[in-house]
């Protein structure tokens, strides 16, 4: 900070006017939740995306994380959190209720939960299946999936948990004969 | 050192007795590699365990990781590292070849490839998925099969790198809705 006040002129002033900038130029897409300048944000414009396919992430950083993998060209819902009773987040706070209503209005075919693998994101996983499961939508019928539990890539068991491994063996996959 | 030695009646003798039986007692298993106080050792001597799958590990702390998990009482097979150019680590290296015998000789249905996820691991499997496709034996098929990749367990979306992210969103597992 006092690196900047030396320096008020050349870095404090264009910093102050950059961020406010920001401040007025950002909006939060009032479909997905992602952040753009636009509203709706530019991946819920693009009309080259999979629009059958929704991806469900628990905050704007893994939306950009799925993003760069550049794995799923999809439209995104961003929860805004995951539910936590030690933090006292409820359905409520997170816009649950904006998903369900997303699956019932567009023609949504899958929705895939990519939600960390923690006990407060299978939680929340959970939550939205059930209320997905209750939701009463003309055909096809929704399909709902989580992402792969398994080895990362670049990973040594050694160094895994049991957990990670125990998934890992329960899910492995037929890489040569018998029925694919 | 210079602790053990300054007590060396009391640290330092036990100790080098100590040394001395483990050197003098453990053993590698003739028929998996593994490291025991008996050949074959107590899993491969284990009868409740099940004789027809096999799973095939880099070295013997990924058994023990494995064995940790007790996710699956099966049998293994100690590779004794994985193929590596850069350290001159070469298939005769490896215990392939007794690993090529056992699926000929033993009643063996599945392989499973637990080998770790880096460059050297894959490279591996792909040398024995090789191997065991050109194995001649009477049926069943020899079914080959690796451990799943994906989110670890407790792993945040944000944190993991771009090919974990797109193995997870590839490999992902239905959970409701549709034929599962």
């Amino acid at each position: 900070m006092l690196y900047l006040v030396k320096r008020k002129e050349a870095l404090l002033a264009p910093l102050a006017e950059a961020l406010a900038v920001a401040a007025a130029e950002v909006k939060v897409c009032t479909s997905c939740g992602n952040i753009d300048t636009i509203d709706p944000c530019s991946i819920c414009q693009d009309q080259s995306r999979d629009i059958t396919t929704l991806i469900v992430v628990a905050d704007v950083a893994d939306l950009w994380a799925l993003e760069r993998t550049e794995a799923h060209r999809a439209r995104y819902h961003v929860l805004g959190g995951v539910l936590s009773a030690l933090d006292g987040v409820g359905p409520s706070d997170l816009s649950i209720a904006a998903l369900v209503e997303r699956c019932r209005n567009e023609p949504i075919e899958e929705v895939i939960l990519a939600i960390g693998a923690t006990i407060e994101g299978q939680t929340t996983a959970h939550y939205i299946i059930d209320q997905l499961d209750q939701l009463v939508r003309p055909s096809p019928p929704l399909r709902v999936s989580r992402l792969a539990h398994g080895v990362p890539v670049g990973g040594e068991l050694e160094y895994l948990d049991e957990g990670t491994v125990s998934a890992a063996l329960r899910a492995r996959t037929p890489v040569s004969g018998g029925p694919r």
